[in-house]
């Protein structure tokens, strides 16, 4: 449906579209990549050509590892030194009951995967009987919920304020699902910026989630892929480093980091990390459909972290990013009628618009495309029964900044004129 | 289980090997990937980086449709040229009703999977629903009986005799599954060299197969990793080709072709063909797992047969295994006594062995592996309940000649004593 809408945008001379969700090709490192792929199979071609372990490559769970390691956000020797300020905000630091206890990942926690949704699928594929329930945000990421229905699951959506999902809602609904005598497998959750919305739960909402998920007994599914595109504002931790090391818990918590949106979609690597209890039933999985992942990548990606190009790459792609970012939030707020509201993302690539009057995005689709702009209607975003129309979603890593300050403007006058 | 068996004969020093599947790491083309790989992400990086088309990329589909046209067997302009003698054995081309109709692939008859099982895994989400029977040789591909049973399917085996599946026991097993109510939806078979037997199907058995199949209505799925691994004897055409230039039917059989005996399994790469009807759900299901394949290993293998690369590579393969192929059939007929049978497979990296007395090849595990001698009992390759014990599978494309001859050795005395 969304494929048939785009594909009557591509191609239309002058047309502007937000409707992607591709990273910039400008951010790729072609050149490191183009020697990384040579070396790598000069070097162990008659390894990295054979067949390998259906986990993943241990030179590159070692590299995901080390760098997991040097960037938590609670690690004993950095605490005072970089996280007081998050410490505090929380209580967490003054708390005298509180321990923080770094963790260090071990190789049966991680399992390679080709792409996020890959993850996500075996994860899924792993819990999920026909009819069990797994909660997500509304909005959230389409592709994630297609899977999720595919195996069966129900997927019911709990709506977000600025700091993520709301959680009384959230804690109503598993009340009102249970009496149903539903069983609620996992809740599904991108907390920063999230997938359409661009909105990052907040470290209260982050500390609050997890302890309604503990009490609740209900697992976590952490959809990571934008995490390293922080424009602004201080790094958070994630929902996997807070359980392991506030909450001392290795099992609530599974987190799918993807290397999409940093070195290429292309690539086709991303990582789950979590218990070996969980990681192992997705490893067979895995096994059973694609029996290992791709070698070459896998050596190529590991290369590019152990070396250091990771943490330098990272830098520029924040700093790439940040001006479409800006850009996109001024033209919101100059072109935009007092009716709209939207959020002001610190990273990602997503913008969410929303009316107080009740448009319909999928009706104005054809009359905006047809003043060439693109966008994703807001309904696509959730489970069927559960849409909502007032609202679209912006993508800002695709078009130039000329292409945004000008198609935000043509949106704007389209909105002023339907309302 | 295997897994834990063949962990044991790990890292045992004089070990003799013969329980892998690996094709050997000097068949892989490691120079000329090497360059691929770099010219690739230096010439279409921005491109192969980002996200792909699901189905696969258009250049690799383009070059495989070019391979696929070029060693038809059956092509009008070649065919008294190079098949009049299979076209003879089988009565074909003296037939005055027969017309071979030579077929051209399109784009949408192709999906690029992640290695073959992750073809056979599409094909097998796409087609059942729990319960469904999935016909197939006895003995099997593990791999691919584990896929179906974890889709929920039913796996019924048909025996084997030396020019592959008995269509007797077909027919009768199927009127008697049909009589039991149950849906048939597929029959899975490995035509050239199969694994574990190495029996090659003869042509006449793939005529008499596909007009049964026909008949009866049921779907084939031909998995094809060995086809171009012939070390003698003529080339047979695919089931795939027959039922299309000979019996103009285009939607019987889907085949999986698969890289990784000839370039390397670590790049993943398989292609399925089949009729646009079942490729477009297979697409649908690939989607939801993987989005969309790795881009840069498509490109590197299109490149690969694209520049002529393939047709040398295939022939250096084919002579580079010849060796081993005769020193195990040698060393089979010098150690075996006359109690053991055994396949004389023409190409692939298996040979299957029988024995008349009641041996249990699972029970002889421990003692033959303390022999330094390991292999894969025949049992392992049966759905369970189907078990055979006085069988196992000895690979040849791993160990070196001289290990081939003395394990064989070792191999037969054990046999002899344990008679």
């Amino acid at each position: 449906m969304i494929r048939e809408m785009l594909a009557s945008t591509k191609g239309v001379p002058g047309m502007i579209s937000f409707a992607g969700g591709f990273p910039s090709p400008e951010t790729f490192p072609v050149n490191i990549l183009a020697d990384l792929f040579k070396e790598v199979i000069t070097e162990t071609g008659p390894d990295t050509l054979q067949y390998g372990a259906s986990e993943g490559d241990n030179e590159l769970k070692d590299a995901i590892i080390k760098w997991d390691t040097a960037t938590q956000i609670f690690p004993s020797s950095r605490r005072d030194e970089h996280s007081p300020s998050i410490l505090q905000q929380t209580g967490w630091s003054t708390s005298s009951t509180t321990q923080i206890t770094p963790y260090a990942l071990t190789r049966d926690e991680l399992l390679i995967c080709t792409g996020a949704t890959n993850g996500i699928y075996y994860f899924t594929r792993a819990l999920i009987e026909p009819g069990d329930v797994i909660l997500c945000e509304g909005p959230t990421f389409l592709g994630s919920v297609v899977a999720f229905e595919a195996n069966g699951a129900e997927v019911i959506p709990i709506d977000m304020d600025r700091d993520g999902i709301i959680l009384d809602q959230l804690s109503d609904t598993i009340k009102n699902l249970r009496s149903q005598k539903k069983t609620i497998k996992f809740l599904y959750t991108i907390p920063d910026f999230q997938n359409p919305t661009g909105i990052t739960m907040s470290i209260d909402r982050r500390y609050e989630l997890i302890k309604l998920m503990q009490a609740e007994e209900i697992l976590i599914l952490e959809d990571d892929p934008y995490k390293e595109l922080r424009y602004t504002g201080e790094r958070l931790p994630s929902l996997f480093e807070i359980a392991r090391s506030v909450y001392n818990d290795a099992q609530l918590v599974t987190l799918i980091k993807s290397f999409s949106k940093i070195l290429g979609p292309g690539l086709r690597i991303a990582v789950a990390m979590g218990h070996p209890d969980i990681i192992k039933p997705m490893s067979s999985w895995l096994q059973k459909v694609i029996v290992n992942p791709e070698g070459v990548t896998q050596k190529v990606v590991a290369r590019f972290i152990q070396k250091g190009y990771l943490i330098k790459h990272l830098a520029f792609i924040a700093q790439y990013y940040t001006p479409y970012n800006n850009a996109i939030t001024a033209a919101l707020e100059k072109y935009m009628p007092p009716s709209v509201s939207f959020t002001r993302p610190q990273g990602g690539i997503f913008v969410w618009v929303s009316t107080d009057s009740p448009l319909n995005f999928d009706a104005l689709f054809p009359e905006i495309v047809a003043k060439k702009v693109a966008y994703i209607p807001g309904s696509k975003f959730y489970p069927e029964g559960f849409e909502k129309y007032n609202c679209l979603r912006l993508n800002f890593s695709y078009p130039t900044i000329e292409q945004i300050e000008r198609g935000v403007e043509v949106l704007g006058k389209c909105i002023v004129h339907s309302a």
